[in-house]
Parts: structure tokens; C-alpha cells; sequence
């Protein structure tokens, strides 16, 4: 059997590379605990993020550690003034963004308005501290706020009962930050990439349809509105009370939908005026407040948010609600929320980072934003996560650090302790055109035609998520699109591709036929390519798919007259891995070919494969001599042994033979 | 851009292949239609079944439809009396064993015993017209028995309420069948595919432990017992009464499991001899019967049978409960139970084909088993399938056809008609030992030491699933390594193996440096494979590690002093798909790699790829004279351009010098 620097006889002419015969190499077996420390070290640490770590004296680990938690620790003693103009104008610029949509946003959450501002409060400071990312703008988002509404909402009425519905909120917040840093801690991030940008697209565009139909209610001024979020329902609810439509909401609030796109496309257009579209919601606040105060139109069917409290955040610790029959909504709220508030969170954090060119750690990311959570939760914060369309106006203003975050924190906490008697006057009507301009961008055609272009099975989860949001609720949608996606995956696996290979002209290269049309089959021998890892879900599928082309090859040979199938290569490159099932899967193969006089040839098997293959005897009973390094080796022995000697395979006298080379 | 036949200068010297250089192929485009109609082929019609009806008359083709659903018409008009023989034995053979495992599985299902019976006289007739299998040998089984009485007891008490109770049996075993058919109608067999061999390994021997614990109260003799199934409930059950047993029943069931035992063993060692335990459990029903009635031992707390009412099986249609607050419970039953008894019986089905050398058709099997159970629960029966024990013993009795189940059917209505007042004598105790008997056959340690030894994970499914069913429940055993299953399926997804390439001693072939420890690295170049298709869960991953391995190259190069790296060469020959989430991980990068002086390579697309990476518009932006086919040109001519020119890769130089060649 040592024969593996032995220069094969027919290679030098068949293939043309004159090139050794290479014994298919079975790894070196390894200690159980090692290769287990190797898979969890690549499963749970790929980024290595330890490395600094090594040979470091004791007091510069624990500083490096507190670094890795606390990155103020790094950039704060390098900060320099010259950066404080940039972050201070971003930040300023972000607080005018963040005061109207916060408030917005904490009434789609069915939240007191005031929760808003200050979830745009501690929530930033926190983030400064602990994130990574020198562009994410910390603040609530819409989606999030819907979904608390619709999940929370459904078990506890806001209305009848306000008190045990914003206690809720805050467990759900709790759990939301208590389940992201996890997430973090437990290096279980890969778990965000489950969602995929195609759900996303979707799920986002499906997300901003349903919070605009929402508005509806805001816009039109009605007092009654549906609790369910689909369109059909809130069609039927908004037609439903035609004659309740208030023509003076209606008027005010296109005025300002059509001020505040106008401004947004003009931003677009030219993208140094950035600030005209981030102040334009402020703006609108204020136009809208100062009309209302001098018309008194309150009076005349216009809703005002009225009273807000002055003040800064009221400790809310207390308020946890941690025995309760609403546990578990509040958990099973915190989790969704929390892993939708995360995936904006990283993704924004990271298109950013790309821009930039600076890195940034996703475990990291998840412990700042879950710590965020948790904290805010214990001082009247709901949800908050880095919205793209703040971090967006952020970047565009120019911030440098994160202290552009401290800014609009100090800008809020202002605006809490002195301003908030100037919100009394202002209109709903004019949050609900914000939230819709806000929204509208978020519905990205273009993203959805691309993958309609590129990836057909891509675009159907992405309408499979927008259609399962607008049809039937937030949460459905979601579901739909992640089953969607692990369908794809599954399916990857339970039916891989099998391929013919051919020999393109004039080299030893073996290629699939129907990429290559130049690439010509080798008589007497078939050569097939399994296309992934052989697992429990696909040896049945293979088994059948393998014995259907070895079929469809004597079929073709008889129908020709070309010469007898002797030999079946089977190319392992792209085979990954491999299971019991699909060793078994393996000898079942060769006692069917076995029978039909056909012999199994192995092409390039991995070093898991192989080690598998070894284990399960596979190996031992079809004879190492019949594994090859390359598709051009195993084809030169099958050619070698076609015409040196009578082919008799149903005895082993072949084998025999190459045995006493 | 027509250089697809230009013999690369330096090929011939630095590869020695003189290998003309082939461009990587994109695949010319097809309808979207087309495309989708051949994978939704090879999804759903791998084997495909059409294949045989082309090109015929439609009278033939009336005649293949029918002959495929009901394959006695094929085989029945071929059948001769020589070969009744050998099925009228092998028949009366798997009749003394169905009578008594009939009855003993009926009270394990907590049904009236003569339910077993009933259930061994329709469904072998239906099987018979409809299925496939030469060997299979219809009846009930133990494990589906026990979840009937685990599942549908937990809703409704088979002791208060026998008869709402019997009809659910009916109703689930209806739905069994109505979802069995279903899947194979569907094409949808591959289900069962995802039940592994390491989960069904792990599921039997955890069921038989449950089902031998049960077995208890027979044993002891005991009247009150546990609903629950798991060991802890169980045990403290049989400990909390140690004054209620009985050691009459104790012995008798000792003797007789002990007579069992060694049969079985006998006919193991010499297997000539399979009729001495195939006929074993009648005996001991025989002799137990006499016993009880000689000695009046069911007066002395042995419990017997009782009264066995006479007759065929009575009408059951009008009693499936369709509209009723238990149809779930029935329902989810059926599907539960019936995808189990579903993978036993095409696993079954499948071993004794391969033997025999013939196919079995995995849906057609479906629609046979549940056409058998749907007919089965209008006429009193319930769930069965093709028990492996009872089919290994019509498979040693030397069976030809599914007369073998015609004439099992046969020999259980004459006993119907004639015989059950036999059975009042029998105790209770004799079918515990018959049970625990043939449970303890299903307890393979010898499959799970091969699983340890070959595939850890495998033993870890296998371990799960035991271990779920034997301490929690059935359901959360087979939850458990279903969910082990695909969580190791995501996870060959989610985290890829990225493998470095080097230079096999004189050769073109470039393999992994850790299988191949003589493989040397080429000066300048990195080249790696990327081991499974790039997808929204891996995109992530394969970004960070790439960087990550350019990072380590690097300091590997500064530490030693090598010329620096200039070229990143990706291998995707195992790459078989790719979603817009990998295409934009490709952009990305690219990007990274660009700024950092570094130039990506691509090797060996496959024809999915290329497409995707093409209408992705990444080729566009790579330019397409940077795909190669094989690693060993893109090498070739990375060295080209190492060597002749000055490289500079932040400018488009060498592009454009490539392009004007």
C-alpha cells in the first residue's frame, strides 16, 4: 500500500501533467477534547477577539477588558476639542430630529408621550459609554414601538387600564436588553444573521406600510380606530366611519406630509442641505403648535398632546412587573422586540462602520445596546435601538464619536426640565406626518427589484415577509420570512445538486458539462460531483439521484452504442462533511453498483470525509487504492485499468491486481 | 476580452500542466419559468416517476396509473402456486406472532384488547393491493401505542370514559392515515428523511425503556399506576406500593420473559431455527392460558384477558369524532404517531428491499400505509405499520409476496371467528413479558457505540433523543433530536469551514495544508476555500474570517520576513450556491482588501454562482479576467503579474495591462 509517490503509468499520457499519484490523505486523528475546543472556538469566537489578550502583563488585561466593555476608555483620552464642533453640531442637529419622532413614536407605542424624550435621555449616554459605532444616533424606532402596541396591547388594554399596560412596557424593555447582552455575552450573535437582508427589506417596507395605515387614525382624526394592525381591518375600520372624518385634521396633516417630503427630496437632491430635512420635523412641530395655539383649533376636532410632565426621568425600577400572569407576554414581547431592535441596531451600526473604515465587534455591539436597555428600563425608557434614520442624519452632519450622542442627550434633558409646556399645543396630527415621511423612506423598492434580478428565492422571502406583516400581523410576518429562509437552507441541504462532470479539451480538468459545453465525457466512465454535505436529510435523495444518473447513462450508452459503463466517479470536493447516515448511504451505493457489474471510484474527499469515511470502514471495504486526490487520477487509474486489463469487477481481481503494483 | 484559448505564458513553467487557460463559464441565461419547473422537479421528482409513462398509448398509460398505486396488478397476474408455498408459511408464521403482540399492544394503547386483533385483519388486506414491499408484515406497533395512550390519555380518561376515548384512537388513527397519504401524494416523503438514523436509534431505545417500565404494572400485578411515561414518575410509582405486589404475577412473568429470552436468543444464534421464537410468544400465551385455567391462578391476583367478543370487526365510520373540543388532540395524535409509525415503516420497508435487491418507492409506500390506516379506522382499528420484528420474521420465513399478509389476514379472522373465548384465561402478565421481550430487541447499543465512535454529533442526537424520551416524554424526545438535527444542519451553515490551500510537491493540485502537511505555500499569495454555500446566515461569518486569516497571514509574513501578501485567491469549487446577502459579503470584501493593497481572486465559480455573482453585477465590479478556473491558473498568473510587473493593485493598472494583452 505504500505507493503513494508512485508516478502512475498511464497519467503521464492520459492526462497530460505527468503529474504524481497522490494518496488521499486521512487526517491524523486528534483527541476527543481537542477537535470539541476547536469547533466551539470557531463556532463562538471566529473573530478571535482574545488574541490581544495573550502575553499581556495582568494590569493590562484587566484594562484591556474593561476597554473591550467600556470603549470610552479607549477613544475618551484621546478626544480632542477640535472633534467637539463636529459632534456638537451633529448632535443638536439629531436632538431636533429625535424630540418630535420620539414623542411620535411613544404615542404609536400607546406610551405617554413624555416616554419618548426620555428614552432619548439615558438610553445615549449609556451607548456612549459602552458601543463601538462613532455614527449610531441611539433612539426609539417605530417598528418596535408598533410591535409593543399590538403584542402588549392585545393582552392589556391601554386605555382601560394605562398603568399595568406601562409597566409591561418596561418589563418587556427589561427582558429586551436582558436577552440582546446575553445574546452578546453568550457569543450567540450569529443569531441575527438568521435574519437575512431580504427579510429585512421586506419585513422593514411591510413594517412601515402597516405604521402608516395607522396614522390613518391620527390624520383623519378619528376617536375610534381598530386594535388590529392589518390592512384589511383597518381599511374596513377607516371606511367604516366616513362621516367621523375630520376635514380640518385631514387639511393640516397633508400640508405638513407634503412640507416635510418636499424637504426630504431636497435633501436627497442636494446632500449638503441635510439639515433642512433634519430640521423639518421640528420645524413642523413648531408651525404646527404656534397655528393651533393662535386658531385655537383644539377646539375644532385638532387633537393636542396637552400636558407634559417637566422633569427628568422618573426612577421606574420598581415598576418591573416580575410576578404577574403577564409575565411571559412581557418576555415574549421583550425577545421579539429585542431582536428586531438589534438587527436595525448592528446592521446600521456596521453599513456605517464600512463607510468609515472601522470595525465593529457584533457581541460588543449587543452587550452596549442589551446594558442600554436594561438600564433605561429601570428609568421610565422604553425600547431604544440606533434607528438608521437618526444614525443617518448623524452621519450626514458630520459627528466623529459618539459624543454627538451626549450632546443630544444633554440637548433632551434641556428640553425636559425647561421646554416641554411648549408641546402642549402640538398638534397629533402633525407626529403622524412624521411618522409617515419617516416610514415612506423605509420602503425600498429598488432593494426588492434587485433581489427579484439576482436571487429569485430572496425576493419570495421578502414578500413573504411584507405580505405576512400587511395581511396578517408584525409577528406572523416575521415568522414567515425566517421559515422561509431556513426552508432554503434545508432544502440546500435535502437536495443538492448533483452534476456530470466532462473533461474540457486539452487538460486535466474536470468541469460540469452544462457550464461547460466544450467539457466531453469519458467513455466507459461516469463522473459525477456532489454539490454538499452529506447529511441524515439528503442520503436517501442521493442514493435515488445517483442510481437515476448511472440509469440515464446506460440508457444513453445503448441508445449510441457507445462502449460499456465500467467505472462511476464520484468528485467529494464539494462535500463538507459527512454523517452516519450518509456512510451507510455510501455502502448501500457500492452494493448497488457492486451488483450491476459497476465499480465506485472517490475523487478528492475532505479531511473530514475522509476521517468519517475511515471510521465507518467505509474506507476498508472499497480499498483506500480506489481513492484518488483529483477527478484526473481517479479517470487516468479507471482508463488504465479499461485497457490494460478485461474488466471483471464482480471479483476483486482488479483490485488485487493494484494491490501488487 | 477574448483570450478564453491564450496559453498563459507562465503557466507551463510554474504549473508544469502546459494547460491552456479556460475562462470561468457564465451559464447562458433561462426562462424563469424553466428553471423553476426543473428544480421543482428535482425537489419533488428526484426518482422521476413519469419516466416509464412517456411515449404511450393512453390505454397503457390507465393501466401504469393504476399498477402504480396498486402494484398487485403488476405482480398478481405473474403470481404462481409455487410460490404459496413458502408465503402460506411465513404467513401462519407472523399470525402466531400478531395474535398475541396484537393483543398485548392494544392494552399498552389502553384499548380493548380485541382492537389488536381487528387491526391484523383490514390493513394487511389493504397492504397487500397497495404496497410495494415483498416483506413487510402489517400489524401495530408498541411505540405508537404508548403515545396513543400518552397523548390522547392526557385529554381523556380511558378508564371514565372508554368509549369518547376508543373513538378518539379511531379519529386519530384516521388523521394518521389522511396525513400519511397525504405526504406521499405530495411528494413530500423526504420528511421523514429529516427523522435521522442516530434520532431513530436513540427514539426506539428511549420508547422500548419507557414501554418495559410500563410493563411494570403487569408485572407486579399492580391496580393503580402512573399516567405519566417518564422514568422518575414511574419508578417513584412501583416504590411507593412496595406492599401492593404481587409475587404470583411476579414469577409467572419472570418465567415466562425468561423462556422468551432464550427462544429468542436460540433462534439469533442459529437462525434456521427463527420459528422457535417466532412461535414463542403463542406458546407461552398457550401455556399461560392453561396454567391460569388449571390452577384458577386469576383468583390469586393474576389478572387474565377476560371475554374476547367473537366476529369480524365491526363498522367504525360513524364513530370519528369530526366535530368536538378534542378533534386537536386527535388530530396532532394522527400526525405525531403517524409520522413515526411512518418512518418505521419505510425504514423497515427499504432494509429488506436492499436485501432482496428490489426498489421500494418511499411515497408510494406513504400512500399505501395511509390508504391502510384511513381504511382501517372506518372499520375498528387502529394505527399500524410495518413493524420491524414481526417483518424480519416473515422475512426468515422465507416470504415472496404480500400473500404472506393475506394469509396472516386469514388466520386472525378465523380466529376472530372461532377462536378469542381461547383467550379468557390468558393473563396479563404473559403479554408484560411478551412486550418487554420484543422491547428489548429494540434497544441497539451496538448502533450507538458506531455512532459514538464514528460521528460525535450523531451520538449526541441519539443521546438526546433517548435520554428526552425516557425523562420527559415521547414528543420532547423526538422534539429534542429533531431540533439537535437541524441545529447541526444550521450550523454546517451558519459557520462554513474555511480551509487553507497550498501546492502539492510537483503538481498543479492546491489542497488543504492541514490534510496535506507536505503541501507548500506560494510566496505572496493566500489561497482559501470556502467549504459550504454562501448564504444570510454565513455572510457574517465568512467576512470576519477571511479578514481574519489575511490578518494572521500577514503576521506570519512580518514575522518571518516572506514578501508580503498580494493576492487573496478564493476557491470556490465546494461554493454551491450564493444569496444576495454573500454577494454583497463578496463587495465587501473587496472593499476591505482593495484598501489594504490586496487583490481578490476568484477560482472555480460553479455555474449557480457565476450566474448570481453576474446579475449581482460582483464580476462587473471584479472584472472577469479575475475568475479562474482551476486555483492553479489563477496562481499561475498571480505570479505572472508578481514577477513581470511592478504590482500597485490601488490603481487599475494591472487590469488594464491584462486586458490590452
Amino acid at each position: 500500500m505504500g505507493n503513494s509517490d508512485y508516478v502512475y503509468p498511464s497519467a503521464a499520457t492520459e492526462g497530460g501533467g505527468g503529474e504524481c499519484l497522490h494518496r488521499a490523505a486521512i487526517p491524523p486523528p486528534q483527541p476527543f477534547v481537542k477537535s470539541l475546543k476547536n469547533s466551539l472556538k470557531e463556532t463562538f469566537f471566529p473573530d478571535d477577539p482574545l488574541r490581544q489578550f495573550k502575553n499581556q502583563p495582568a494590569a493590562r488585561k484587566v484594562l484591556l477588558g474593561l476597554q473591550y466593555f467600556f470603549p470610552v476608555l479607549e477613544w475618551g483620552p484621546r478626544y480632542r476639542l477640535a472633534l467637539l464642533k463636529s459632534d456638537l453640531i451633529s448632535g443638536i442637529t439629531i436632538a431636533s430630529l429625535a424630540i418630535p419622532q420620539g414623542i411620535s413614536y411613544a404615542k404609536l407605542a400607546n406610551l405617554p408621550p413624555i416616554l419618548g424624550l426620555y428614552s432619548s435621555f439615558i438610553p445615549p449616554l449609556i451607548y456612549a459609554m459602552m458601543g463601538s459605532s462613532k455614527d449610531l444616533a441611539v433612539g426609539t424606532v417605530a417598528v418596535a414601538s408598533l410591535l409593543i402596541s399590538a403584542m402588549l396591547g392585545a393582552e392589556v388594554s391601554p386605555a382601560q387600564n394605562p398603568t399595568l399596560y406601562l409597566h409591561l412596557a418596561f418589563t418587556a424593555t427589561f427582558f429586551a436588553g436582558v436577552f440582546q447582552a446575553s445574546l452578546g455575552l453568550l457569543r450567540l450573535g450569529f443569531i441575527v444573521d438568521f435574519l437575512s437582508h431580504a427579510t429585512i427589506v421586506g419585513f422593514m417596507a411591510g413594517a412601515a406600510t402597516v405604521v402608516c395605515l395607522q396614522q390613518l387614525k391620527g390624520i383623519l382624526g378619528l376617536t375610534h380606530f381598530t386594535h388590529a394592525t392589518d390592512l384589511v381591518s383597518v381599511l374596513r375600520s377607516v371606511f367604516s366611519q366616513v362621516d367621523q372624518w375630520r376635514w380640518e385634521s385631514g387639511v393640516l396633516g397633508c400640508c405638513f406630509l407634503f412640507f416635510l417630503l418636499v424637504t426630504r427630496y431636497f435633501s436627497k437632491k442636494k446632500p449638503k442641505f441635510f439639515w433642512i430635512s433634519a430640521m423639518a420635523p421640528l420645524t413642523s412641530v413648531i408651525l404646527g403648535s404656534l397655528l393651533v395655539f393662535l386658531t385655537h383649533a383644539e377646539k375644532h376636532g385638532v387633537e393636542v398632546i396637552g400636558e407634559l410632565k417637566k422633569g427628568l426621568n422618573p426612577v421606574s425600577i420598581t415598576d418591573l412587573v416580575m410576578v404577574s400572569p403577564h409575565l411571559s407576554i412581557a418576555i415574549k414581547t421583550g425577545i421579539i422586540t429585542g431582536v428586531i431592535a438589534l438587527a436595525e441596531g448592528i446592521a446600521v451600526g456596521r453599513s456605517f462602520a464600512m463607510f468609515k473604515h472601522y470595525n465593529i465587534d457584533g457581541n460588543k455591539e449587543m452587550v452596549a445596546i442589551g446594558t442600554m436597555n436594561m438600564v433605561g428600563s429601570c428609568f421610565s425608557c422604553y425600547l431604544t435601538t440606533g434607528p438608521f434614520s437618526r444614525s443617518a442624519v448623524n452621519f450626514n452632519a458630520g459627528c466623529k464619536t459618539a459624543v454627538s450622542n451626549v450632546v443630544m442627550a444633554i440637548a433632551v434633558m434641556l428640553t425636559l426640565l425647561f421646554l416641554t409646556p411648549l408641546f402642549h399645543y402640538t398638534p397629533l396630527v402633525v407626529l403622524s406626518s412624521i411618522i409617515i415621511s419617516a416610514m415612506l423612506g423605509l420602503i425600498d423598492y429598488d432593494a426588492a427589484i434587485h433581489l427579484w434580478k439576482v436571487d429569485k428565492f430572496d425576493f419570495l422571502v421578502c414578500i413573504g415577509a411584507y405580505a405576512g406583516v400587511v395581511f396578517a400581523s408584525v409577528e406572523i410576518g416575521l415568522v414567515i420570512a425566517v421559515a422561509i429562509s431556513l426552508l432554503r437552507l434545508l432544502l440546500f441541504v435535502a437536495r443538492p445538486r448533483t452534476l456530470v462532470l466532462g473533461n474540457l479539451p486539452n487538460s486535466t480538468v474536470y468541469r460540469n458539462v452544462e457550464q461547460y459545453p466544450n467539457a466531453g465525457n469519458v467513455p466507459g466512465i461516469l463522473i459525477l460531483e456532489i454539490d454538499a454535505p452529506i447529511y441524515f436529510a439528503n442520503s436517501s435523495y442521493l442514493r435515488e439521484r445517483i442510481i437515476r444518473w448511472v440509469d440515464e447513462e446506460e440508457d444513453r450508452i445503448k441508445a449510441s452504442g457507445d462502449s460499456t459503463l465500467q467505472y462511476v466517479v464520484l468528485d467529494m470536493s464539494a462535500v463538507g462533511n459527512i454523517d452516519t447516515s450518509g456512510i451507510s448511504m455510501f455502502e448501500e451505493i457500492k452494493k448497488i453498483l457492486d451488483r450491476r457489474g459497476l465499480k465506485i471510484v472517490l475523487a478528492n474527499p475532505g479531511a473530514e470525509v475522509m476521517k468519517k469515511l475511515d471510521k465507518g470502514k467505509f474506507i476498508e471495504s472499497l480499498g483506500h487504492e480506489w481513492i484518488y486526490l483529483t477527478v484526473a487520477e481517479a479517470v487516468a487509474a479507471c482508463n488504465y485499468m479499461l485497457h490494460s486489463c478485461k474488466p471483471n469487477p464482480e471479483t476483486d481481481e482488479k483490485t488485487e491486481a493494484w494491490n501488487s503494483v
